[in-house]
């Protein structure tokens, strides 16, 4: 194979590349990053992250057997270079695609996705409970978790190394160190890290790995006799240096995450080793690519519409984040009490204005949504009003802090639940479908779902100085349409056409129901105060035969569901149907996604004139 | 008052405490445990724990000022000096009981509770979200956190501390080290904790203390010379030389916690630094208490029935969790790829057995129920069983992994969750109310409620090999019933009386059920298998003019309102009366929480004979 051109697609298995030499490694490396790069320009995607990790996946496939040898990646933005390298080549095109490629790992898509990914900071108990499987199986392969430092501030990853240090299995953690998570990482772990990043005082890496391989003694005479001769205090400097250590693992690094030779060195050196190892690999984001290299952040997600310079979408001007990010700035001048939390979310919630005219209010605390949430309840215990912006599915994280240090003792705090609904390409992982059924099992919150800017702005006005305990107020990854006919509020919304037909919904697809109700004849109720439900929504429904509820949500413990029991409690006997997500919804565009579960103009009436083959009815 | 006998009915104010002298403090002290040990002997309630505090908190008592200054209790089972000392006296006799005092912390309760407490872990995240608030207001008060080795396993503790040491604020962390959580600590942090808990290498706490009080210099002039003249290795060593330093704390540590004078000099010194300060201290859980310094374990937590040496509780030879862990080692033993997983739970979970017999598939992760479930689907990836034995409340930790890292990918495991149902004493932080609400938002889980130990086995089974992705069994704290006129199953049974009225629960209280059923005449129900409800059991409600639903469990979201809405789809248009649990329960034997709920025989058969004032119903 040596004496070929090697091009990707002439790769069938990923462990031919061991057969590379390391300029032709180089250059199928050059050859990744224009593939990277040209598909999502196209189709969106994650760039910087995955610019920033070709040689050392290219690495880590030379060393490793996948997928006897189990790769874990964290979030699995950084893993298109692995999916180009593991059979993916020719259906990479489809990229974030209806049918297509995962942006993140998904094992049902290949054997080589070892775990599921998209959330961040599991990979190294993922990776753990895998290599505790291979000893108990008698299986001498290694797990592998690779894992960014902006992952490092997300409890979970704690969680495992802590677990991990104390075993005698075939755990690698790679740390995958580009100084940056989603925007500028935080906190103290971050700052060690960077600390260590560069520092010369430990036993030179490069020593230690070829002692690890066999090649030389692991310290010289004369720093050896020194350490005989010292105090213990010196010796733990020298052997037993870096938190890393303190938690059991061996530490390798820092390595050049774009050194082919040097991290296969070290992936080498810590395969040979049969116990946990930690491999700390330098790496810049976005490299190779110099737009992302200066700015990785603004090439961190690009939108699947694909990237033009002058695309409101990468600057994100019209839309619901912004749109709170800009009420809670108005709200705050008026009220010193209000501060704003992110989860390592700033830009992509809109909270970069608040944070640059509130910078003493605003606490960006990394992907820690645990914390994010207690530390709020600390906030307002102390007399402030918290507005925690956070992505649907990353709430979930923090189901028990709402619950029991905060909504148990009635602390009021407001979420600004942001990606509320259908995110699309993102998939599965990061469908915001269970906000809403979630936060309905949390006694005593409120739940709003505006549909317009208008509505956004007071409904977060009203969760800050209406309300008590967790106020939610959720909204789309979307720019508003505008409805005719429905005013703004922030409670609901009756238009009667003088129907029996009643249709009901919420947020952003209220859009389509007015026009399906308009062209059907059917009064339209639009809510905005999800929940609890208002006593005169009850009474109204009662006067209504048919009623027909469309929520862009999981159905089972969602908004319908209770207004039913709720209904029924009450009395009612007519037609209930409910039209909502069953199940996990996949990748696809917003609109594909809205039409598969019926939830587009076009299915609504289908719905609403009893001609649709829909399964939920009565 | 110096020259007084002080008890501590004399103190009507903590503040009070720093007037007196140490050898009075000691006195006291010795008062504090006796009305310990006697009113937790008799209520039950956590010893070991509060034993260990007891100078400590008359430490923090005179040295800051509640409620100005925010003490924050870790979980709260060793705040009993605390309540003792901030106005609660007289009513410690009702400790636990209902309307009496908590045996955590309930703000509710008093301004002397500054957060609410019964989960671990969170005391860093809620007294850094108040020293914040402190600081924005201008107020030079200080947020002290408590927090136990055993919570520092949790992963929210170390978000909380990669978030503290950031902030220039009045934080004060004070590490409770007593080497135990409720059985020994797990992790390589804990190693670490331990490593450095009997360390000299560091400058002498005592001597920094001092030199911050302002009595002596810092250094001695030779050790200054060394440290200046020496590589930045060794200073590292004199100037920073723990985890916590690099986190950005100041250290202080470690100091004897049963020394008032030796605490009293260090929380000073932290209180003027108005910095992030980590005080290491170290105590004897049980202290005072000579059966329970053995054997502190033994002795974490009382029966609320209260110690008796031959008491069945205190051993738990009888309970669904004995069975639930024997039934796992029965199945263990033909399974060999059966794994068990605790989180800091091994006694109270009944898992002792498996840990003895099968060690090398046992795991005790710590109180990290995140890792817990995503280590169990790695685990389950690499071809395992896994079977996770955990709290009801405190799966809720879990909410994000059960959904992200098991559901979505359909990964199999098994969920032994106990304390399902009323807790009776622990109160609201502990209610294992909300499991089926939780559960039954995430798509493709099962459920099953066994009602006694014979169903428990056969659902554990079933769960195993009977179903796929997560499987849960759920089963109360408590020992079985022995019901008449039901067979044991894992699905459904239905007993027919010949009446138009049918009854329907699940779980321990079917128990009541049966005989209110009997003397109502009513057919009765049981379900086993909660979810996904089976098709059968809808059938058969459809044959019933008035079903009757009693679920001990949260009422939004719960299986009820699921069987309703099932129902109503199917064209059900009887009557549907739930009687479940709305809000927060609060502590009350387990007794008095079924009667107040309308759970009892007696208030069954009321709401059956419909003379109930019970608001539920159509």
């Amino acid at each position: 194979m040596n004496n070929k051109e090697i091009t990707l697609k002439d790769l069938s298995d990923p462990h031919e590349l061991s057969r590379l030499s390391i300029p032709q490694c180089d250059k199928l490396c050059g050859e990744i990053r224009e593939n990277i790069i040209r598909t999502v320009m196209k189709n969106g995607g994650h760039l910087s992250s995955n610019l920033g990790t070709v040689e050392l996946t290219v690495a880590i496939h030379r060393v490793f057997r996948s997928p006897a040898d189990k790769i874990v990646w964290d979030v699995g933005h950084q893993a298109y270079t692995h999916k180009l390298l593991t059979g993916r080549y020719d259906d990479f095109s489809l990229l974030r695609k209806n049918g297509g490629i995962s942006g993140f790992c998904r094992p049902s898509e290949s054997e080589h996705d070892a775990f599921i990914s998209g959330h961040s900071s599991t990979s190294i108990s993922a990776a753990l409970g895998m290599a505790e499987a291979m000893r108990l199986n008698g299986d001498r392969h290694h797990a592998v978790a690779v894992i960014g430092d902006g992952a490092f501030t997300g409890g979970l990853a704690y969680e495992g190394l802590n677990n991990a240090g104390k075993s005698n299995n075939n755990l690698i953690v790679i740390l995958n160190h580009n100084d940056m998570s989603i925007s500028k990482n935080v906190g103290a772990f971050a700052r060690y890290l960077t600390s260590i990043r560069g520092n010369t005082a430990y036993l030179n890496a490069k020593k230690k790995i070829e002692y690890i391989l066999g090649n030389t003694p692991f310290v010289g005479e004369p720093i050896k006799k020194v350490i005989q001769t010292s105090k213990s205090a010196l010796k733990s400097v020298l052997y037993h240096s870096t938190m890393f250590e303190d938690m059991g693992f061996v530490y390798l690094g820092p390595i050049d995450g774009h050194n082919i030779s040097e991290l296969e060195d070290a992936l080498r050196a810590a395969k040979k080793l049969h116990r946990p190892v930690f491999v700390h690999v330098n790496t810049v984001k976005g490299k190779g690519f110099r737009p992302a290299e200066i700015n990785p952040g603004a090439f961190h997600a690009i939108p699947s519409c694909g990237y033009r310079k002058s695309n409101p979408n990468n600057d994100v001007t019209d839309s619901f984040s912004e749109t709170a990010g800009k009420t809670l700035c108005r709200l705050a001048e008026k009220n010193p009490e209000i501060c704003a939390i992110t989860a390592a979310m700033k830009y992509a919630t809109g909270l970069q204005y608040f944070s640059a005219k509130y910078p003493e209010r605003f606490f960006d605390v990394g992907i820690a949504e645990q914390h994010a949430v207690t530390f709020a309840a600390g906030l307002a215990k102390g007399g402030r009003l918290p507005f925690f912006a956070v992505y649907s599915s990353f709430l979930q994280r923090s189901y028990d802090q709402l619950i029991h240090d905060a909504s148990i003792d009635k602390v009021h705090m407001v979420l600004g639940i942001d990606r509320a609904g259908f995110v699309g390409e993102d998939g599965e992982t990061h469908q915001g479908l269970l906000d809403v059924p979630m936060l309905l099992t949390i006694p005593g919150v409120t739940v709003y779902s505006p549909s317009t800017y208008r509505e956004l702005e007071m409904c977060i006005e009203s969760a800050f100085f209406g309300t008590d305990g967790v106020a939610a107020v959720r909204y789309p990854k979307d720019c508003e349409k505008v409805t005719f006919g429905a005013e703004d509020t922030d409670s609901f919304i009756i238009t009667e056409n003088g129907s029996r037909k009643l249709t009901i919904s919420y947020g952003r697809i209220v859009h389509n129901l007015y026009a399906a109700a308009e062209s059907t004849e059917c009064d339209v109720m639009k809510l905005v105060k999800i929940y609890p439900i208002d006593k005169q929504i009850i009474e109204l429904c009662m006067n209504y035969d048919e009623i027909y509820f469309f929520e862009e949500g999981s159905r089972h413990g969602g908004a319908a569901e209770h207004l039913l029991t709720e209904l029924y409690g009450n009395g009612y006997r007519g037609k209930f149907v409910i039209t909502a997500v069953d199940g996990f919804a996949k990748q696809a565009s917003l609109s594909e996604c809205l039409d598969k579960y019926s939830l587009s103009e076009a299915k609504m009436i289908k719905i609403l004139n009893n001609c649709a083959e829909e399964r939920i009815e009565t």
